[in-house]
Parts: structure tokens; sequence; C-alpha cells
């Protein structure tokens, strides 16, 4: 098979959007800026829900659902929701249809205009706290700790594949607590379960860090991310968890009688992870063969492929074949045997690299008689001749292995292209060449950060969590800093 | 405590009301029509969801996801689809707010017109047929069998929670076929999924039949349904499966290269159970203390509460509560232990009935005395003293017994209230009188049909599939007829 995917060096973009759709993750769809998700790519999307509503309920929380449709009016109660989210969103004006007179299909009835048009939830914090209201009378019914699963719409002017759609799906919390504190508390959690999540899960190295004020959450006083490098040098959000202090409980006149017998208001968290992380996971591990995909995502992760020439021989391998799948999924691993007739092995090979299955089982008469199999890990692509025995153990290791090799290489990815540059110039030049994250002083205001954005394209991501304190001076204004903070450019 | 509800008797609709909020499974919304799903109720959608989930998985479906949106003109190309659900449903006509001039909040920006209106998915065949289109070539295309998880929305202008609500969760089935005989196979599939589904899980006994043509889907040749009687002698129809010939692949021009080399178009099927489910499993079971939930979907199946004067009784029975909910947990049972010192035993024990909690333990000094715990199930009300001994064995055996017992409670009640009558007169009375199926014959007509509506308020269900054929007499006509159908009144 030749090779199918342009290549990340001759241009990173196209390789990532071939990848995507070749793989047969998404497409886009006849509607503008919105994306079908295909079986394969759902399925990786169903593995990470599941492994994260895990992950909530261990951590307390319980799943809810709120409605699609938010009154225009509720945006306008918290001054600087309104003006991130309102604006660009897919409004609903009219409920009803009738026959064209001419009767060519159908027309909107002027008759079925809403008094109030309805805006397609952005994000749910202000048709939430509006029903949170009614819920909280008292401290005992503090803290609500709850999630959502749900579709969401942000009309994109320029959209890709996973990274930027104008539907997503994600899933978002809504908390509400009687103290700052367990607020506080509360956000730092969920996005210690992101960074977990994403390392331990999708095998990605995140760096944890609270965003400047310009790029916080629409009403939130302060918001946490986790920043992931992509292969091309470019950042990647790949979770916020906001503390959104009592904005939403003022705007919504959300409050509760403390055990002191006070009359206070609520405070509040939301924090969301969407699709975008399949696009996250996509270009951190993918090579110009195709997905990588981490084992414990990855919806088939183990394809036996049965090498044959005459029919007998087949019926032989997929006896023994059988058993190993039989083992396999004793283990805990999902296995597909693929014996279809109509396609040839290196097909097969090429198509399930292409689908970045992390390990393949190859097996022809030689290997029968020889008590044998091929097995290929597609991490490395290398390829060995394993005793049958315990084959069943040793794919079990070798799965934990490329789960703990592709995070390693990532990691060491990552740290090969993050730079202390104290330079302006040098940052510059280097953003160019290779892009990456760098480490940079900062003095802590608007005017710089919006300077380097204007000069560079390039963004503070965050200001890292566990980045040693460390006095400088400003890479841009000289001015006195006390931490460096990591820029990049991003998508 | 005083009773909290309305009795099923005094008014069965202001019982079904109370209940679902009392219960705290769901309330209104903001939102005209829309509903807000709170955690308990949530929590047994998930339930729903896992089982169905798998059950489409065991017969070869997998999930994907398509857009929210649906172009206006897509609904026109098939046309009885396009009269049976593009007109009451909510159209986005617009992409932008801005800020409103008078500076009071934000308006509809007369500037982001779309050029052509998008409709809030009612049902998704349209979208789905114009991406199948790219997807099917040839017969090595097909099947395709695609589930989706998603949200809906049909302007409904008469409401209730769950029952009917503007927007709702569904799950909605799309396959395509390469013959008739195998898409007729896949719809008859997924209804025997659904019966199982609700008589296995929700304890609800189900009658599958085929929809009259004036019952069924927009679109559909056959429409494939189970229905169910709620306890006010009302009917349910609880999922639908369609068989829809090859409308859908002609009307966005779906064709595949067969086997033998000839084009043809594809067959579909589609099929959908939604949150309506809660709303039957509410009504099929519950009394006037409130919910009666199968153990099987029950999200919390046991719970310990402790009676105790002194808090060194409490500690003591919290030891050996921890315990035994430890030793049912091992058993995959879902188990609360409410030690809340707030509230008192009695509240606790019409808190939990009114949950529907299946089974409650009960633990006193005097239990701990003698090892011995008071075991109370929710179908019956019956309450047994029981040793510690062994006490995980006893209650996964009791659960075992609660599910059948309410199945059949449900299943005695639908023959108690199926009749079949020959006289439309004695119809018409007993209808009025109590309710319940009526098993008729009918001489097949429309117009018999329309009569029968406009008489009686009552339809035909179905025109059921294990009903032995019987020679009679339409009930209406007098002409004849070979089988009786089933009439009710419904939701």
């Amino acid at each position: 098979m030749s090779k199918v995917l342009t290549s990340r060096e001759e241009n990173y973009a196209q390789w990532y959007n071939d990848l995507v759709i070749k793989a047969d993750l998404a497409e886009n769809s006849s509607v503008r800026g919105c994306m079908v998700i295909k079986p394969y790519g759902y399925a990786i999307w169903e593995k990470m829900q599941k492994a994260l509503d895990d992950m909530f309920k261990q951590t307390g929380h319980v799943n809810a659902y709120f409605p699609l449709f938010i009154p225009k009016s509720f945006f306008s109660k918290e001054a600087s929701h309104v003006e991130g989210f309102a604006k660009e969103c897919a409004v609903v004006t009219h409920y009803r249809l009738k026959n064209s007179p001419d009767g060519k299909g159908v027309i909107v009835d002027p008759e079925a205009k809403l008094e109030e048009e309805y805006i397609v939830r952005p994000t749910s914090e202000t048709i939430i706290w509006n029903t949170y209201k009614n819920w909280i009378k008292s401290y005992r019914d503090l803290p609500i700790l709850i999630n959502q699963w749900a579709n969401v719409v942000r009309w994109e002017m320029r959209t890709r594949l996973f990274l930027r759609t104008a539907e997503f799906l994600w899933q978002e919390g809504h908390t509400a607590h009687a103290t700052k504190e367990e607020a506080i508390h509360e956000s730092e959690t969920i996005i210690n379960v992101y960074s977990d999540f994403a390392e331990k899960w999708m095998a990605m190295p995140v760096i944890q860090g609270y965003k400047t004020e310009n790029e916080r959450f629409a009403g939130a006083l302060e918001t946490l991310a986790i920043e992931a490098l992509m292969q091309d040098g470019k950042a990647l959000q790949a979770g916020t968890s906001h503390f959104l202090g009592q904005n939403f409980a003022k705007a919504f006149d959300v409050t509760f009688t403390s055990a002191e017998g006070k009359i206070e208001h609520v405070w509040a968290t939301s924090w969301g992870v969407t699709t975008r992380l399949i696009g996250a996971l996509v270009m951190t591990h993918s090579d110009d063969n195709g997905l990588v995909l981490p084992p414990k995502l990855a919806p088939i992760q183990v394809v036996i492929v049965p090498i044959y020439k005459k029919i007998e021989e087949l019926e032989k391998i997929s006896e023994v074949a059988g058993q190993i799948a039989a083992k396999l999924r004793e283990s805990g691993i999902s296995v597909k045997y693929d014996n279809d007739d109509k396609r040839k092995p290196g097909w097969k090979f090429a198509e399930y690299e292409l689908k970045g299955i992390p390990v393949r089982i190859a097996m022809g008469p030689r290997d029968l008689e020889n008590c044998t199999v091929e097995v290929a890990r597609r991490d490395t692509l290398e390829k060995f001749t394993r005793p049958l025995e315990n084959i069943e153990n040793y794919v079990v290791e070798l799965l934990d292995e490329i789960q703990k090799n592709i995070f390693n290489k990532a990691l060491k990815f990552r740290e090969d292209n993050t730079l202390n540059v104290d330079d302006y110039e040098v940052f510059k030049q280097l953003l160019d060449e290779k892009g990456g994250f760098f480490l940079c002083h900062w003095d802590g205001t608007a005017e710089t950060e919006a300077k380097i954005k204007e000069d560079t394209k390039a963004t503070i991501r965050c200001i890292p969590i566990n980045c040693p304190k460390e006095e400088g001076k400003c890479i841009v204004s000289g001015k006195p800093s006390m931490q460096r903070v990591l820029i990049a450019r991003s998508y």
C-alpha cells in the first residue's frame, strides 16, 4: 500500500486532517462547522467518557441533565459572561415551519416567532445557576457536585475536526459550595483529575497552571488549565477548571443560610473537557504511518491476522487464533481476529497501522509448526517472534509497556522542546524556528501580554503551578518578575 | 411524616407529577417544555443506557454522533417525513447576538442571518442518510449498524415530565442493508431487544405489534412497537422500530453496487427509545407511598438505616453496618449507609420509600444483641427479622425475588385489564369505566380506525404479533376480520 498520509514534515495541518479522515475518526458534515464523529472515533470518546466518569464519581460527583436552550436574557445577567459567550452562537427564533406557498418545500412560519429567543447552549452556567436558585436554601443543601455530559454549540468561523468545531461534545461540571476555600479546593481537585486522565490514560504529559486574567473563562475569578505540547511545537489547552467566586450566585441571586444563620451567596466552580481531547490524542502520539493510540483508550487493543495460502491453513490458524483471542479477552483485552478473505495481509497490516491498533499478532503455517506468533508493536514498529505459550501474559505486559513508552516519548519530546529563555529576540527567533514551550519571566501586566501576542501570535498559556519561584526580569519590559510563565503558540 | 403524594385514586395525573418531583427525578425548567433531569432521575437513565447499550453492542451495533442541526431543505426530501416532523420544531435562523443599542442586554444581530435555516433535530434520518450517501458504494460497505445517544427537540404544546417534553434524551439506531429481508430482520431484532429490556430490566410487560398505517413513523413502511399498560388503564408506547424500505435511500440517492454488479437503493431501519421510559417505569410499579423501582435499575438497591439513641450505639451499629455494606458491594449491589444524625429513622424510612429503594435494612441495639437485622422490601412493604449471618446471600436473592414479583404483579394487572370485546357499545362503556387494553376485531380500514378515535379518543395501539389468528367481525363495521387488534387510550 502506498502512503496514504501527507507526512508531518511536509504539512503538519494536512497530515492531521488526512489522518482523522483516513483513520475513520470523523469527517465534516453538510452542516457548517459541525462534524460527524464516526464509529471508530466515537469508540475512543466512549473510552474517555468511561474513565473520566468513573473519576468524577470517585470524587463524589453525580450526573444530571439541563436544557439545551437558554433564554437570551439569562446571558445578560453576568456581565463578562455575555461578552465571552453570547455573541457567536446559534439563535432559535421560531418554533414552526409551514408549507411554502409555491409548493416547494417548507418555510419558517412568521406567526411562530418566539417572544424571547433561545440560545443553543455554548456552556450552561446561566441555566444551571438559574436552577440551583431553587435547590439551595440552607448550608445543608451544599455542596452540589453535578456533572453533565452534553453537546454545546459555539459559532466558530474557522473550524478543524475535533480541535475547533461549531458543535462539540463535552462534560461540564457545575458545583456549588458554602465557602470560598471549598470551591477553590474543588477547582484544584478537578484539574488534578484532568491531569491524571491526560497522563495516565491519554499518555499525554501536561503542565498545570493558572490562566492570566485575559485568558480566563468569561465570568471566572481563576481558571486552572492543563496544557500539552503537540508535535508541531504548538500548545493545546486540554482542560480547564474555573473558580467562579460568587459571580453567578450574585447574577442569579442564589443565597443560602449558613450554619450560623447568616444569609450568604453561594461559591461556584465549573470545569470541562471536550471531544477536542481526541485531536490532542492524535497529535501527541501519531506518526506518518497513522494513529498511535495508548492501549488504555484504544477501541481494539490487539488484532490477530492470519497469513495463509490455502483454506486448510486458514482453518488451522483460526483454531489457534481463537484460543489466543479467548485468553486475551479473559485478561480484559479487546481483540479483533481479522480472517476477512477479501483482503491480503499486507493491506491489513497497513490498515491497522493507520488505525493505531497497539499490538498486531500475525500467524502463518510456519508459526503453527513452531508454536510461535509474530508480535508487532505499533509504537516502535518492532516485530518479535514469540512462543505461543503464555502469549496472553506477554501481551498484557506489552500493552502496559506501550502505554508507558508513548508517555515517556511524549514527555521527552516536551522536555526537549521546553526552553528557559531570557532574551526577547532569542525567544522570537526560536519560536519561529522550532516552536515549543518557552518558560520566560513576565512582569504580570496585560500590556506586556498583549505585546507578546501582537509581536509573535504566541500567548501566555499558563502560570505553572509546579514551577519553582525564581526572581528575574520580564523578557519584554525588563521589570522584575517572581516566576517564569509558559508561553507558546497554540491551537 | 404526613403523606406527600396525592393518591392515585384521587388524581392519577397529579400523583404522577407529585411523585416525579418529590422523588427528585426531574422538574420543569425555565425553558418552555424542557425539563431538568435531576441526579436521581439521571442515575436511572444511566442504568437504562448501560443495559441497552450492552444489548445493542451484543447485536453488532456501534455508536457514532451526527450533527444537532439539520438544514431545512433536508426535511423536504422525504415527502411524508416532512409532514410528520418538520412542522413543530426549533428553528435556528441567526448565528450572532450583539449589544442592544439601548445598552440593555443583547439582541439578535440582523446581519447574522443564516442563508438556510437549521432545524434542531427532531430525529436524524435525513442528516444521517445524507451522510451514508458518501459511505456506501458497494455491498461490501453494508450493513451499517449505527446507534446514536443524543438529545432531540420537538415543539410539543402540552408537556409532561418524561412523558412528553420539548427536549428529550434518546437513542436512535439507523441501519443500512443490502436487502429488504435483512432490514426487516433488523427491525425485528431490535423490537425483541426492546421487549427484553422492558420485561427483564424494567419489569414492565409489553405487547409487541405492528402499527397501523396511520400510526406509523413518518417515512416508514412498517413500524413495530411495544405497548405497556399503565395503572390508570392507559397504554404507553415504550419503543418503536421502523422498517423504512428504500424511502430515505431514494430521497438522498443512496445506492450500492450489489455482488452481482447491479446498482440498487439501500434498505433502511431506524429505532429508538427515550427518557419517556422513566415515566413508564414510574407509572408501572409505583404506589401512593412513592416510587417502586426494579432492583436492576435502582440507583441504590439497598439502604441501611441505624436506629439508636446514644452515640455509642451508633458507633457499634456502624461497625456491623459497614461489614454488611462491604459484603453486599462484593456481590455487586449498590448500598447506601445513612448515618445522617440530623434526620430521625422515621423520616428516613418515608424518604427511602418515596425514592423506591428496593430493600431497606434497619439495625438497632436489640438487633445488635441478637445478631439480627430488620429487612423491609419496598414492593410489598413487608418486614422480616433476619439473622445477620449470610445476610448478603439473603439480600441478593430478595432483590431477585422483588424484580420477579413486580414483573408478575404488573403482568397480572395487565391480564386483569385486557379484555376481548366484540360489541362496540360494551367497548365504549368499559373504556370509560375502567380503561385497559381491549382486543377487538377491526376491518382494517382507516375509516373505522378514525371513527374509533373520534368516538372514544382510543386508538389502535398495535396489531399484536403473538396474537392467534382468529376470524371475526369488525367491532364497528361488522365487516370480516382475521385478527384482533389492541385498542386503548394512550399517553
